[in-house]
């Protein structure tokens, strides 16, 4: 797969940081999309008490969007056309209550068919609090 | 492990219908709880704009959260103190959008430690969104 | 996604089961591959010491090359070309030792590019090993 | 959790390298463990044409089991009573056929009762073959 020029994934990344505005889910949820300077996805969520379960804690579905959202957007500059989450896995390390919390996502393989990224969610003060790992897949949806 | 009589987990299930009304996240999402005759936890989503994505689609974590929560519900009447969900995974079969979901969770095995469920998420036209399968562990919490 | 024929069906589960039995690892394993009726991949593994870790049990790659295989066989005969395993889970549920162990597929969602299955291992006296799920790619690689 | 003493790990990693030894697994595959400076486990396993499938490449069940290995090796030595894996994935970056391959684990997250750990194998070349992650948890059974 011949990478994609890295004018060309900055233009994308910047494309993907407006249209990540336009989803309704972030709002929701108060979720914020930047790009590192290695071009990972960075995802903050300032603590939303609307997304604690019953016993007092982040839900882990709220964890396991964070995730999601940081293997879909570090993988989706690398191709012309969208991609789609195949599969994802969550493993939640620890309990975490009214934090703030960061994702960020790391390409391990990029295939013309299949990708693959690795994606953690940390506290601010960097506590591990969550890895995942995904795979995505490249479809025929031009990004128009 | 000594499963609890039958009268325990139908009060327990009955329990944890009234915890979940109390969970800031079901509000939010718009999600309800019941249990169905077999005792798998069964979560009703209707469509909730909110939770979409970008493109238009229900967003992956949503279908995740529903996921999990079918696993964790499920699982937990069995027990004394609270469970945990030490990891999961999503398998998404298909896109959805605008549409009712709903996940069903059931139980592959229950341990004095760990416990195993498998979950699925259909459209309520019965469609296979998304499958998964998490590990819970048992904690030393009190219900209390 | 136009399903084969079951005459189709069967026949390539025939040529499937001859095709196995030309495998290295068949041979080193002592596996037997046969289908049920309703279409699944069965795979026996009678008791192989050599398979032992060095705690005295049967190791878990050797439970884990019997859920890969279940799923594969089981997924393999529904396409033209070949399928290759993207990725899959394993949970391990007890430990076992020097016991015949027997794994069986189960269908979850074919599709034209990936396919999802279900896995299991009991022993023969029914105790549930392992279970796991698995994605497969439907491949251009003509069965020739 | 209080972590070893170097020492005591650099004993415990020597008496797992000769107890691995005894694995009759190891010898089957032909394996060989080492740990890294940094104290992660590497298993090498020169080909062995009898862990090919039927279609001429090495079988996912036996980089499965590198997986394992790589990341229960890695984890073990940092407690007193022996571990056992909970589960773990696999991904399956690219097909390889007739190659030395190599695994190595990293620790993700050590905990009192569940670990995690991130493993991966390459070809001797450095190619990246796949990718797995898994949960191991501390078990009451004495090293001895």
């Amino acid at each position: 797969m011949n990478p994609p020029d890295p004018a060309v994934l900055a233009m994308r990344r910047a494309e993907l940081v407006r249209l990540f505005d336009t989803a309704p889910i972030k709002h929701l949820f108060g979720m914020v999309l930047t790009y590192d300077d290695q071009g990972s996805a960075v995802f903050d969520l300032p603590y939303n008490p609307g997304l604690d379960h019953a016993l007092k804690g982040t839900h882990g579905g709220a964890i396991a969007t964070l995730l999601d959202n940081a293997g879909w957007f570090t993988v989706a500059p690398h191709f012309d056309t969208w991609i789609a989450t195949v599969e994802f896995s969550v493993r939640l390390h620890q309990p975490v209550a009214a934090t703030h919390l960061r994702s960020i996502g790391r390409v391990v393989r990029l295939g013309q068919r299949l990708s693959v990224a690795e994606m953690e969610v940390r506290t601010d003060a960097g506590a591990l609090v969550a890895t995942g790992s995904g795979t995505f897949t490249v479809t025929a949806a031009s990004r128009g």
